[in-house]
């Protein structure tokens, strides 16, 4: 049987951006073997829950290090992690696939994760494609008491850190609908991994939307890049497949925005619901902060068909975010046909029933001309600005649907 | 087969505090058969979707409505929603329980349902009684294609408004942690209707949290409260049952509160995200606002018990929002004894990790005196403040675990 590691999609950040904490500058080091998509210094760290425990119990008395314990075992009592290779979930309604090496997990759309328009939000896509990818591991029977670290990982103090997420959406899924999720991991490069995606209706096997991430290792203490240790491959290797969700031969570099963005959102601040089991502002936060500096109507009238996000480095809760957004002009309608397939996929686009009773009807709401947005995060400190992310968004007008069958 | 009629638990508001929307002023009228807790004139509304579509449709041209239908016809066959009632649904884990007429659902806790202490969010346990109430009507096969109303209810164009809710949690479930939760419906008054919740975890079967809600039904173009028609009393009474989730002979009348309150948070606009299909700002996030009105480090050391809720009208996504909160001094440790259990449940409270590792230790942490907070959400308008619900929070302090013994 082989043995089994794999990425946590959006859990654990261990780094954060105030200058007093004291992380190495990781600009200080590169691993030349290290896959880095488009020139990326830093990373978006996701650490295991037990490793950051472990390192703080050093400094507490031996009770509470005793009462901790205890309560960690009774954590890992109740989560039932498996301990061996699982098959099937029925629970988390699970199947490995691929030959052994894959994850299906059936899904049904909830009524809290649509939106206004019935169908599943960006949000919704992003929290379960992390939800499969750490179910993925947790079938493993290798996975620690944390986010996606194997044992090879936690002995070696290191954790997965995510450097790139590109998700194409090419239909939403609406509110009680079925649809399957298959999961799957790769290598890339000598030290890194890949993780895809592929989201299909499961009544009519149409394919909703797709997504690969590309991950790195990270020593947990000293914050530096790492190569991938022998033990760790081993762990890994038997479990890459070639397969591909998304083709991406040449992925285009995404400029830096300045302060000329044409829109500019300066005052955000992590709530506390925000925060992920690090006390870090959660990855689907930041889409949010993203979006939400689109003009209003215009996410009324548009679906997000792609979104590209560039990770660099993370924020905490005390951090205030500044959230830049420039449309590209020259996105229109060639990225449509060379690049996504949009002029295609626009044409079985979902309406929304809104767009309808405003009174657009048929011609009225019927464009292809998708649109570009590009993004970016960043802190919004007195003295320097740190990117946090930057991000690329395309989009296509909600037009009627005519040629869709679901069944 | 008796037929089914029930509450969706969060979803459709329909009215909305803009004046200029031109609503029926509900203060003028009232219905002495039903039943108002803590004396409310206004409620909570939430209405199907396709109610609120059929009703646009007449303005439409006949060309659109075609496409709308056809819209319609192809989201009720994706959605697949049965028009026979179901005993069992493999997709969603549910099954009919309490003779053929409660519902119950085998949930496991998603990695992003769980805050920074790895436990559900109360915020996610909302989440899912809605879910869980809407997979209930969806069971009864008599659902319309909306959000819990009947099709007794839609040919009467009526729709439900919760009044009142009432959750009370002893435990938290953990990421991972299976659980099962039950709901089901009884009679309140002549004219209104009782909801209730019980989650449990799957393998020790020890009680996590209880819940309760009051629903009458509103016409939905009148906007006026309206009794139970005798064909929906016919759907509805076959699935009342007498049992309660929690005992309330005398339930607490809160207080409202004015600018005197101890903590005001005046700024507080609805985002995109926080909107529900029906452009309304989601029942949750009115939670959300409660809660972050309460000092940060209350809430990183203490854990929500209860939380009442008693709805007075809705804001829509152009309000502002005001929300006050104010400790309730006297709520100390009484309020454990004589109406919460809180002692004995203070016992085998969950601690956090964080309170371990500051050094707080077995005795640091250890308390037990639960607190309250009184709650009010009002509009921020410039000329009135109109309330849209009071709340009360019962809190207790996080404690070392020493008796809670999940398997």
């Amino acid at each position: 049987m082989p043995s089994f590691t794999c990425t946590a999609s959006s859990c654990h950040p261990i780094w954060c951006s105030s200058a007093g904490k004291g992380g190495p500058d990781l600009n200080k080091q590169r691993l030349p073997n290290v896959e880095i998509n488009g020139g990326s210094k830093r990373y978006w760290a996701w650490s295991s829950e037990t490793l950051s425990h472990v390192s703080g119990v050093a400094t507490l008395s031996s009770a509470t290090s005793v009462a901790q314990n205890e309560y960690i075992a009774k954590q890992q009592l109740r989560q039932n992690i498996p301990t061996k290779k699982q098959f099937v979930d029925s629970h988390r309604q699970g199947v490995i696939i691929e030959g052994g090496v894959g994850y299906r997990q059936t899904v049904v759309i909830r009524s809290y994760e649509v939106g206004p328009d019935k169908t599943a939000t960006v949000e919704s896509i992003l929290n379960l494609l992390q939800e499969t990818a750490l179910n993925h591991v947790w079938m493993s029977g290798l996975l620690s008491n944390g986010f996606g670290a194997t044992h090879g990982m936690m002995k070696n103090n290191l954790i997965w850190v995510v450097s790139r997420m590109h998700v194409k959406v090419d239909h939403y899924p609406i509110w009680g609908e079925v649809v399957e999720i298959d999961t799957w991991v790769g290598a890339s490069g000598k030290n890194g991994m890949r993780r895809d995606w592929l989201i299909r209706g499961q009544a009519s096997g149409i394919v909703f939307a797709k997504a690969t991430s590309t991950w790195v290792m990270m020593n947990q203490q000293t914050r530096r890049l790492s190569k991938m240790p022998k033990e760790v491959r081993a762990e890994l290797a038997p479990w890459f497949i070639e397969k591909k969700a998304i083709q991406e031969d040449d992925p285009e570099k995404i400029v830096k925005l300045d302060n000329k963005a044409t829109y500019v959102n300066s005052d955000l601040k992590p709530k506390r619901g925000d925060l992920d089991m690090n006390h870090h502002v959660n990855n689907v936060k930041y889409v949010g902060w993203m979006l939400e500096t689109i003009p209003e109507d215009f996410l009324e009238t548009h679906h997000l068909s792609s979104i590209i996000l560039e990770y660099r480095r993370e924020c905490g809760s005390s951090d205030i975010v500044q959230s830049l957004c420039q449309p590209d002009d020259d996105g229109i309608l060639t990225d449509g046909i060379q690049h996504d397939n949009q002029v295609t996929n626009l044409i079985s686009g979902f309406p929304l029933a809104s767009e309808i009773l405003r009174g657009n009807g048929l011609l009225g709401s019927v464009s292809l001309m998708p649109l570009r947005y590009t993004h970016l995060l960043q802190l919004n400190g007195e003295s320097q600005k740190e990117e946090i992310l930057r991000g690329r968004t395309t989009w296509k007008k909600k037009i009627i649907s005519l040629s869709f069958q679901p069944n």
